[in-house]
C-alpha cells in the first residue's frame, strides 16, 4: 500500500510545488513502511526516494517498495542532486512537524525555494485520517491483542495488587500476545486516583470498594489501539453507579450517532449534552475522542470546536468521562471505524457495569 | 532542583527577550518535574507559570514547586494576560522543537513579538547537557535497574529463545525492578542480524555459534540509561573474536581519554582511529556516542564533526561498533559522567569477551 500512498501524494502535491520533503518519523513510516528515527523521503511528481543512514540501510533496501533507497552520506548534497535531476524549483516541507531550526537549515542548504505553508502537512494528515485496508487490519489486530490481554489480566486481579503491577502485567501480556509495543504509557488507577484523567500508576494497592480505571492499547505493525474500561472491585457505591450509567449513556449515544457526514463538534456535543443535563458538565473536561493510527492521537478530533466532517474509514475513539476530584473518575472508551451509514465498533470488550 | 533550573533560565534569557515560552514536553518536564503531553511554561525574569489542562491539573497543583500552576481554559488569552501583567514585549520560543505551524499560531495570537532565534533552545540544551545531582542520581538508578535486569535475563537465555522473547523478558524485568518505562525499543539481535546497527528483534531463534547483541536501557524518574553488550552463544569464531577485541580496544581508549576539555570530535577520533587502523573503518558507520538524560539522545554529541567541548557532569555514551553486512556486528556501549580529570563509568556490567 505504500506505493499507492506515495503515488497519491505525488498526484496531490501543492499546486506550485515540485515535490515534498518528508522528515517526520511517522510520515516517513507511512510512505515507506520502515520504522526509523532518521531519514528523508523525497517525493517528486514522477519519482520518490528514501535517503537513510547506515543504521537502517540493510533493512530499508530489503523492505521499501515505494521509493528508491539511497544510503545517506552527505544529506544536503544528495537532496540537491535529486532536486537538480528532477528540475525542482519549489519543494514543500511539513510545517506541522518541522522545527523552525530545521526549516532554516534546509532553507540555507538547499538549492530551491521552500514552500513552508501548511498544505503538505494537512494533505498528509488528511490522507492518514482515512485508513486503507492494510491499516484497518493492523488496527483490528492491535485491538484484538489488547482485549485478550485485558481479559487475561482481569482474571489475575486481586486485593493488594498495585496500580503499577497491574499496568506492567497488562503491558507484558500485550507484548507476549504479539504487540510490537504498547500504544502509550498504560493508565491503571484504583480508588480515588481514578479522578485524574491522565494519572500515572502508583504503588497504591487495590482494596474492596475501589474503582479500577484502565486506559491502554497495543501497537501492531505501527498501528495503535486505544480503549478504556472502568470496573469496581468488590462493591460499588450509588454515586459511582450513577456516574457510570451517565457516562455509558453518553458514550452509547455518541457511538449511535457516529457516521460519515457528522462533524467532530456535533458528535462531541451529543455525548456532552447528556453529561451536562445530568449536572456533571464541569467534570467532563476533555474532548470526546481523537483519531488513531500510526500515532495514538491524530486527525480527526472529536472536540467542541472540531469542524472536521467524518468520512468513511476514519478511525476515532469515543471516550466520555466524569471525574469527581479526589473521589472517583469513570471513563468508557471504544474506538470505531466510520462507515457511510454509521460505524463499526472495533472494541468488543463488555462495558456493562461490572463489579469484580 | 526545578526551582534552581527555572531561576537559572530566568537569569540567562536572551538579552532582548522578556521571557520564554516553553512548549516541548521534555523541557516542560525539566523545568516543572511533571510529565505531560500538553501544557506551556512561561518564564519571565521575575516569575514563572505552568498553564496545564484539566487532565493534569490535580497532579500539577500537588507537585510543581517551580511555577505558579494555572488551569488551562483559553490558552492564548491566558498567556496574553500574563504577558501584559509582566509588561513583556518580546518572548522567546524553542526554535529547535517548535513547529513552523505552532510558531505561526503563537505569532498570530499573542500580543508580543516572538523571538524565533536559536538562543533559547540552545540555552536549554546546554543546561540539560550538564547534569545536576538529582539527575545524576536518577541516571545511576536507571542504569542499576538495567544491569540487574540483564543479569537476570542472561541467566534465562537458552537455545530456541527468539530475539523478541529475549527483548520482552528484558523489558518486563526492568519494569518489575522499578523502571518507569524502557529507554527505547530494545534492540536484541542474534546471529547475522547483529550486523544491523538498529535492527528490530524478530522471531529468529538463538542457536549455537550466534552472536547476541543487546542495546537497551531503563527510565527512572524521567532519566534514561543506555548500554550495549555483545555476547556469543556456545562458541565464537576467530573473526568475531578479532572484531570484538578491536571494538573493545577502541571503546576503552575513548573512555580513558574522556575528560572535561576534550571535544566531541577528538574523542570520536580516538576510537575511530583504532578501528580504521585495524582495517574496519568503513564498518563503523555511526558516531561514537551521544548525551543521555531526559531524552535518550541529547546534547552533547560525540561525532566526527562535534565541536562541543566536554565539561564536568556531561553524561555521554561511548559505543563504537563494527558491522560486517549479513555476517556479524559487535557494539560495546557504556555511558559515563565527565569529571574534571577523566570520567566516572556509570556502567559496571562486565565487557570481557564472553561465551555463554
Amino acid at each position: 500500500m505504500t506505493i499507492q500512498r506515495i503515488k497519491k501524494l505525488a498526484g496531490l502535491l501543492p499546486q506550485n510545488s515540485d515535490g515534498a520533503i518528508i522528515t517526520s518519523d511517522v510520515n516517513r513510516r507511512y510512505f515507506t513502511g520502515v520504522k526509523s528515527s532518521a531519514g528523508v523521503v523525497l517525493c517528486f511528481r514522477d519519482a520518490s526516494y528514501l535517503i537513510i543512514d547506515f543504521r537502517y540501510i540493510e533493512h530499508a533496501r530489503k523492505c521499501v517498495k515505494s521509493c528508491e533507497v539511497i544510503e545517506q552520506k552527505d544529506l544536503f548534497a544528495q537532496i540537491n542532486e535529486l532536486i537538480k535531476k528532477h528540475n525542482a524549483k519549489i519543494m514543500s516541507v511539513e510545517s506541522k512537524s518541522m522545527s523552525l531550526f530545521d526549516m532554516n537549515t534546509y532553507k540555507t542548504k538547499l538549492n530551491c525555494v521552500l514552500d513552508i505553508g501548511n498544505e503538505l502537512s494537512d494533505l498528509i494528515l488528511n490522507m492518514r485520517a482515512v485508513k486503507d485496508n492494510t491499516e484497518l487490519a493492523a488496527i483490528s489486530r492491535a485491538q484484538g491483542i489488547a482485549e485478550r490481554a485485558l481479559e487475561d489480566v482481569m482474571g489475575r486481579l486481586c486485593a493488594g495488587m498495585s496500580e503499577r503491577e497491574f499496568a506492567m502485567l497488562l503491558d507484558f501480556t500485550m507484548l507476549k500476545l504479539g504487540a510490537e509495543s504498547i500504544s502509550f504509557d498504560t493508565i491503571a488507577l484504583f480508588g480515588a486516583n481514578t479522578s485524574k484523567p491522565h494519572g500515572e500508576p502508583s504503588e497504591y494497592c487495590l482494596k474492596k470498594g475501589d474503582a479500577i480505571l484502565v486506559d491502554f492499547g497495543a501497537v501492531y505493525d505501527g498501528y495503535h489501539s486505544d480503549m478504556t474500561r472502568t470496573f469496581f472491585y468488590g462493591a460499588v457505591c450509588s454515586m459511582s453507579k450513577e456516574i457510570y450509567e451517565i457516562t455509558l449513556n453518553a458514550q452509547q449515544a455518541a457511538i449511535k450517532a457516529a457516521r460519515a457526514g457528522i462533524s467532530g463538534a456535533e458528535l462531541d456535543s451529543i455525548a456532552r449534552r447528556i453529561i451536562d443535563d445530568a449536572g456533571f458538565g464541569d467534570m467532563f473536561g476533555h474532548s470526546l475522542g481523537h483519531g488513531v493510527g500510526l500515532e495514538i492521537h491524530e486527525s480527526p478530533n472529536l472536540a467542541p470546536k472540531s469542524e472536521y466532517i467524518l468520512c468513511e474509514n476514519n478511525v476515532v475513539t469515543v471516550e466520555p468521562g466524569i471525574y469527581i476530584p479526589s473521589k472517583i473518575g469513570v471513563r468508557i472508551e471504544d474506538f470505531v471505524t466510520i462507515t457511510p451509514t454509521g460505524c463499526r465498533n472495533l472494541t468488543a470488550f463488555p462495558k456493562k457495569l461490572t463489579v469484580i
